[in-house]
């Protein structure tokens, strides 16, 4: 079921031999590389091959970042799931490892690539509580198509990230159809037999899904239910930089769940005195996710808020999976 | 209440310039660089003095390694808590960063440094569910009698690290008296304000509890509870080296929960049929600790498996402790 493994695909990379093989999926774990539980899934998957059932699609396993795997770090110069931005492939010069891996990736398993591969999964796990979870970037039709299939299928929430100036360059993008797998909470670095076995589950599915939508037999749910991203918030700050207050107490743990006006939202530490208290003063009904996640502090992220929005599903989005997953 | 500022003392570590003043207590965070609680609390409480109430000790405030903090990883070259060791301090050639800053740590507070402290608090924090617990290596008398103090007012849960040669070199061990207060769960690298409580807690509780010592009006209990060391465990490895099996769920977040015979311990994902548990087979009443402790996998540390015993608390114990602190 495997088109190579992640070994044998290791030293591809490095040989740039080309392949004359194709994949149906591009099974990416180890993009950030102190996520460590879809790695060792992957691996234990090659060694029991039933483990994980393709249900009839060839998967291309990937190791995102051995660098920064390695290095047990999230990445070794930049985010490598925010370099996947083309038009910065060309110049070659001096530039950070992360994008010289994402311009390789691309150029072997991108659409065009050598060793192209039709859809592209990415594997995330993060500190927050959102559960098993799909993260779909923008709105194109074929991704709209798998995740409602998966979230029929599953129940899993769906977080739209769209409209971020400054968070671009996602791995996904640079293929034709891709979503992320996010599942949480798990610190970085732990492997944590929960997380593996949602990971595995969320990513049997989306291949049942995929499988189901190239003999046009997917069953579709009449909605998608998605949280479309409206913005982010950091954490109080003195002078624009020292952080003064932390997420408030009542906030941890519950991703998903809708703000009321007022809810505690921050909490400055006072001494003998009450501590100061922030309260969320945005659109009431705004939704909140990624609360507070380890690797979201350096991007000035405390937490994202989100609208919950219900939308038909579509028969363009059928229609340009199935078109995908055939040609 | 502050002997120095952590400003004012990192560039009197850098300068090495003797200071003549003495201090109560060394109050160490950051000692592992993405633990980062504890930091946080003594930056805070340095911008609101009243957020801790020292009990009229002074206390020098300090943060372990700098460096591994700046660089958000637990260490730079080594394990700084386990670079405490006088008998490699004497060659200083070509030596890891952690081992120089042991040395100078200690030439600069420690009993015969410039700048002394009596006792030594070393703040740390765990993604295990240890809650807040106090960690003493082996049984010095002041040690014993602080853990009694702090465990007669909060009732915190004692481990007992000794005779453990492959764990050495801890910070508490260079000062006459000193404890680890731990305290988790907590991913690395993420702020969260119920471990900066907790934390805050704690250090209030030993200061509380070392200022009534020195008053020879220390209120303490009949007994002090320890879990003493017994061994460590790994994961089950292929090989000795690829990690096979995964700590099954029933395990996870129960430290301090006596184990059972044959309660699972180990699970190995097995594709579609079952999965293989390993069961516990070492001593009935064996109370697992540091379950899942994300930096220990290095240390090949699955959990460590402790005795609760129960011990008088003697008089040598309080008559050790007011001395130190009376001299």
């Amino acid at each position: 079921m495997f088109a190579a493994s992640l070994e044998a695909h290791a030293s591809v990379v490095q040989q740039r031999v080309p392949l004359m093989t194709a994949s149906d999926v591009l099974l990416v774990a180890g993009t950030h590389g102190n996520e460590v539980n879809a790695p060792w899934l992957l691996e234990a998957w090659q060694r029991t091959p039933d483990l994980v059932d393709a249900h009839g699609l060839t998967v291309q396993p990937l190791i995102g970042n051995p660098d920064a795997r390695a290095a047990n770090r999230r990445y070794i110069d930049r985010d490598l799931n925010r370099s996947f931005l083309p038009e910065r492939f060309a110049s070659d010069e001096s530039e950070a490892l992360e994008l010289a891996r994402a311009r390789s990736l691309v150029q072997l398993h991108g659409p065009h690539g050598t060793h192209p591969c039709r859809v592209a999964l990415d594997l995330h796990s993060t500190t927050a509580a959102m559960g098993s979870c799909l993260v779909v970037y923008g709105r194109r039709p074929a991704d709209l198509a798998l995740a409602s299939l998966v979230q029929g299928a599953l129940g899993l929430p769906v977080y739209l990230h769209e409209a971020d100036d400054r968070q671009t360059g996602f791995l996904v993008e640079c293929w034709p159809c891709g979503l992320v797998i996010e599942v949480g909470p798990v610190p970085q670095s732990l492997l944590d037999v929960r997380i593996v076995e949602q990971t595995r589950l969320a990513v049997e599915t989306c291949l049942a899904s995929l499988a189901a939508a190239r003999r046009a037999a997917g069953r579709y749910p009449r909605q998608l239910v998605v949280h479309r991203h409206r913005c982010s918030l950091d954490l109080p700050r003195r002078d624009g930089n020292q952080i003064s207050g932390l997420l408030h107490g009542d906030r941890l743990g519950r991703d998903w769940q809708p703000l009321a006006s007022e809810d505690p939202l921050f909490v400055e530490l006072c001494g003998q005195g009450l501590p100061a208290i922030q309260g969320f003063d945005g659109e009431v009904g705004d939704v909140p996710v990624f609360i507070n996640e380890a690797a979201y502090a350096e991007k000035r992220i405390a937490l994202s808020l989100t609208r919950r929005e219900v939308w038909p599903v579509e028969d363009a989005w059928r229609t340009a999976l199935e078109h995908l997953l055939k040609s």
